[in-house]
């Protein structure tokens, strides 16, 4: 069974209004609920003010996909954790950063890039284009997913080029953004999905959830090949017959 | 020096008045004029109803860039002479695939999928942002290009996925589009550019001819490795010392 | 349960005496057989010289994957049954296209480009090494896969960049090769896989197999999405509150 | 004219007897004065032991392209001096990364991985295949560059996927490797390319310089699109007529 560890810095729900109303146990329990209960995952929590964040080696080491949500406190996480979790990727763990992690430590080092962006927070409407319906985070996806007001993000996305583009966001106020890209750093896939501001309720639609538990599946596929490095001093008489 | 073939099927302009008032000359005479006026390619033209549609062997083979404008005559270019352009392509010839030429025979032939899309004349805002800002084809570009009106084109666009994409376009009714595609096929180069609808003076204006420029530039560079195909015996020996 | 049809051209195994004798029924019997009985996929198999290359609407219809075997009969496909496996791609069939099937009409039809490649039967030593170690096609192989004797084919090879890359060969003469190549084509999925000439026992080698079922429940995964495509014709009041 | 900087730890060429031998002045003044003399790039030189390794605001400030090469002294090179250099590759400047460059502080930056690799000193045949004869990085170059002795480096390369994949090397021990990688970090390009052991002679094959001069004007091109990030308050009015 993939096990998914759902981390959130979890301040916003405890200090704002408004996201204490959406999401009154944080976003990452609302989140590994629908996991759970729908999807049939096994997802625990972590939060950034537990010890080391919640991520010891060993929550990491039984963890297959890992998903994250930052906002506001991206440097008071800790740099070995960081590498840690860097170091797990690189290994085969599966990783999913959500909306405002764009900005995490743990993105900026693995995309080697500022991913820096346009926003706005004028309540405006997104629609999640599928640009790319033979993959399988798109699967049972329409055209797009309508999200009726959300915070703009928009291009340029100072990211590396994606290896797989899923979803190109439109906003009603004039904005594109690629909302859905893949990478592989070493035997680890990485997912980033650009919805969800702690203000809408994003996190409670189906269709969103659909597309994180399908990026969990196919975050946690894969590993199989075994790669070795450093020194291999094969002598050459072993290669000519 | 570059040399540029503009190719246009000119049916429109010379039947439907709005065309003919935007494009007296064709809107091939319009791109050449302003390739060679103000960037200094040389640029010849060439129409669907020349004798081999003006694409004669002797023309292609002194063709670096080939650009390729076709809406409702589609069918009636000879399959001869597409392949003659396709085997041309994959020698090295650079080929500008612009708007509704997305369904023309060579375009379908050299990406393999349908080339489908979702469409609307509506007189609609169009903003072009640039995605890619450190590739050549958007040089002197500023953020996007924005066109007070255009034809909607909308995902899904029905494309292999490009080598490089440069453009996403937003549309004022809820679309988006992936405007400005690279491909390589063989030796050469290929760019699809969505805008310039008939009906609106798109190749009027400066930045979208400078993306054209750009891409012509793009296009006609490269092409010196020199792949060679076929049996190949080559004693083990020789490799072996 | 995912249903995989094998086709295959059939014609050097009823031939060639080598042939036979490696695949006394065929290639095509040879995968399809451990497809089903190692890796649980319900497989059958369709020849050339059936009806309708075997390939008739209803059996296209209810296949997930489609993993094609040919070479010296490849003109005797008709185009017709040619144009329906397109289709069924662009639908969401996944395709595995097998070693010599470079040239096949279906591959050359998707990839839009030559296909030619460089060959030669020297039976020289092949490693397959994998360059893409998070790929689920990848998934329960080590560093390489090693087999003893097969026919060359070297590079530069005429296809599009590959979507993806998961395999590259080196061969004993001094020739490398991009051995799995993944590319998606509509909604279908598309995997070049190059091992397995006629004359060598590739298709018994457990890893070979290994690849193929990975591949198999790689281009059976995903097609959920549901572009449409045409005249749109929404009201931008919809769109503006 | 393009600014070329070729910057080098510059230890071997000062200690072994071999590399001094080959490279009586450096690996840097070999490369810069043939990109110079032959080439026509005005091209300077900088070295680890100067004051900020040669790399000051100001060198870097005019800097077009900048040439890496490092081996048995990355951890020598200041942190704050690999930030600098990450921010004007991001602004724009050009990088070229050669040989076991790959494991500079900055190419781990930009890339997010470990980049380790397997490698192997046996003076070995390497062939660097072109696998993109559409590139102009490869123009020029005939279907390989055959160097007769190297260091051999092997797959896995812990890399993320290349934009392009130019290279790829067969070494007569058996392995392949990904050998000439393109990426787009903000608005800069990346080139990696493998080889140039120190104590072989390879920067003085005028094929190997024909590829990074090839390189230099690859990398130089494009940065003229201008993306702004932040906040963008505009009000929806200005969108909606």
């Amino acid at each position: 069974m993939t096990q998914v560890t759902v981390w959130n810095e979890y301040r916003h729900e405890r200090t704002n209004p408004i996201a204490m109303d959406i999401y009154p146990n944080g976003i990452h329990t609302a989140i590994a609920t629908q996991l759970q209960e729908e999807y049939g995952f096994s997802a625990q929590t972590a939060t950034l003010d537990e010890a080391e964040h919640g991520l010891t080696v060993e929550v990491l080491n039984r963890t297959d996909v890992l998903i994250w949500w930052g906002h506001m406190a991206h440097d008071e996480v800790d740099d070995e954790i960081v590498n840690r979790v860097q170091a797990r990727v690189l290994e085969g763990m599966g990783l999913i950063i959500l909306h405002s992690g764009h900005y995490s430590k743990i993105f900026k080092k693995l995309m080697g890039t500022s991913c820096a962006l346009k926003w706005r927070e004028a309540d405006e409407k997104e629609r999640l284009w599928v640009v790319n319906p033979a993959h399988p985070i798109a699967a049972g996806i329409g055209e797009y997913i309508e999200l009726e007001q959300e915070e703009m993000y928009g291009e340029h996305f100072d990211i590396p080029t994606p290896d797989e583009l899923v979803f190109v966001s439109w906003f009603e106020g004039g904005e594109v953004f690629r909302s859905g890209c893949t990478y592989s750093r070493g035997q680890g896939k990485v997912f980033y999905f650009r919805p969800g501001h702690e203000t809408y309720p994003t996190y409670h639609n189906p269709q969103i959830i659909r597309v994180i538990a399908n990026a969990v599946n196919w975050a946690a596929d894969g590993r199989g090949a075994q790669p070795q490095y450093g020194h291999v001093p094969v002598p050459l008489e072993q290669i000519h017959r």
